[in-house]
């Protein structure tokens, strides 16, 4: 927890924010805070800046807040991933908003199991918790939209042309693809399959629709190393 | 499992092993195996090639192997990493394994908690688990090195001078930091704290050791995200 979330229900003033929350008992364990303590702090979709402790009990914590800070810069991509099963789904979310995802569309994929998408995760306020943990981690308050999807062929006919509209589109496949093209500040739409890959279906349904087949080295990663590992290649510091 | 991993003692006769433990059920999950079929598979620190399947019972698969292409080449890079807690630390030695890192370096740390130390994921069976996880994961056979230092100040002091020698030297670090160098194939050395960070006696002392410190940009990455994203941008594809 890098940074202490608000929202909008916090204040009780203009300046003022009372917190009795699950992000009381985090901050009581990661700061200790005391009188007068400042603390990093960002309101969702908002700016962030510093609140100032002044008043401290078992039960909340009140801060002072001075909001005069842009958070950081959101990376310019879509991301299209094949629905994870659920525990790492709670992992990626968190990673790829810490990272500064702020489109996120989750589809369904020839290997992803039907039972992942009646997974509790996938409920908007579960969902919202992991993208809250990974604003917190990052430092940043720009909540990303996630869009489920769960007919591949529709997606890719019907939505995916103009999603892809003037940005690179590229899908991570490990075979017959070029090498990831060098880091770049520019719009990119980056698919993901599933663990085992998309089916060469898939890859040729992506590849009509104007994606670009790309690999990361001769080594095959697991979903959760290789979104970071692509980010990262694809995008410069 | 992208590879199967063959043991000395899976060998029956020079070119015929026979499978009968946690791998042959992940074969048979994943692969589905059928008489004749051509599966990849790796001698532990030895070449690559194809297994064939020549029988299959409801115990065991046997193979005729042929091993004769090199594993992919090592990162030029010893991780050194402040001990994570324990199921981090599990993911994260897969995770680096499968990603080719050879030489680890588990390190105390002021924000280390004592107790991780005396993990049942610590014993060399169960390390050894995890790498072989990560090299499967990978198509690698080459297992890594892992090496406990339980005492942070003798370590930097005696034996990191040595271990950097001819390698560029660099500690993770957010703050005060440089930007982190362009991807170069060559000897690397990177230090990795804890989740909080190691604190500042010990960024000094791995600065007085000769390490540079670098960071990754404004967002503060967790440990298991931002070692992918440090050896995707120090080493090229």
């Amino acid at each position: 927890m890098n940074l202490i979330l608000l929202f909008k229900s916090d204040f009780i003033a203009a300046d003022t924010v009372v917190i009795n929350d699950r992000r009381f008992h985090h901050i009581k364990q990661f700061y200790q805070p005391v009188q007068a303590q400042q603390l990093k702090v960002g309101l969702l979709d908002g700016e962030i800046g510093q609140g100032t402790v002044t008043q401290l009990s078992d039960q909340s914590i009140t801060l002072q807040v001075t909001l005069d800070k842009q958070p950081p810069a959101p990376l310019p991509l879509t991301l299209i991933l094949a629905l994870p099963r659920p525990k790492m789904l709670k992992r990626t979310l968190q990673t790829v908003t810490s990272m500064g995802v702020k489109q996120i569309y989750l589809i369904n994929s020839y290997k992803v199991d039907k039972s992942y998408w009646s997974t509790p995760v996938l409920q908007e306020h579960s969902v919202n918790e992991q993208l809250y943990l990974g604003l917190e981690q990052a430092g940043d308050t720009q909540l990303p939209e996630v869009h489920l999807r769960k007919r591949f062929k529709p997606f890719v006919e019907d939505e995916l042309p103009a999603l892809i509209k003037d940005s690179r589109a590229l899908v991570a496949h490990p075979y017959n693809a070029a090498i990831c093209p060098p880091a770049e500040d520019i719009n990119t739409t980056l698919a993901v399959g599933p663990e085992g890959g998309f089916i060469p279906y898939e890859v040729e349904k992506l590849q009509d629709a104007g994606f670009a087949a790309i690999h990361i080295g001769p080594r095959i990663l697991r979903v959760e190393n290789a979104v970071p590992v692509l980010l990262s290649r694809l995008f410069p510091v």
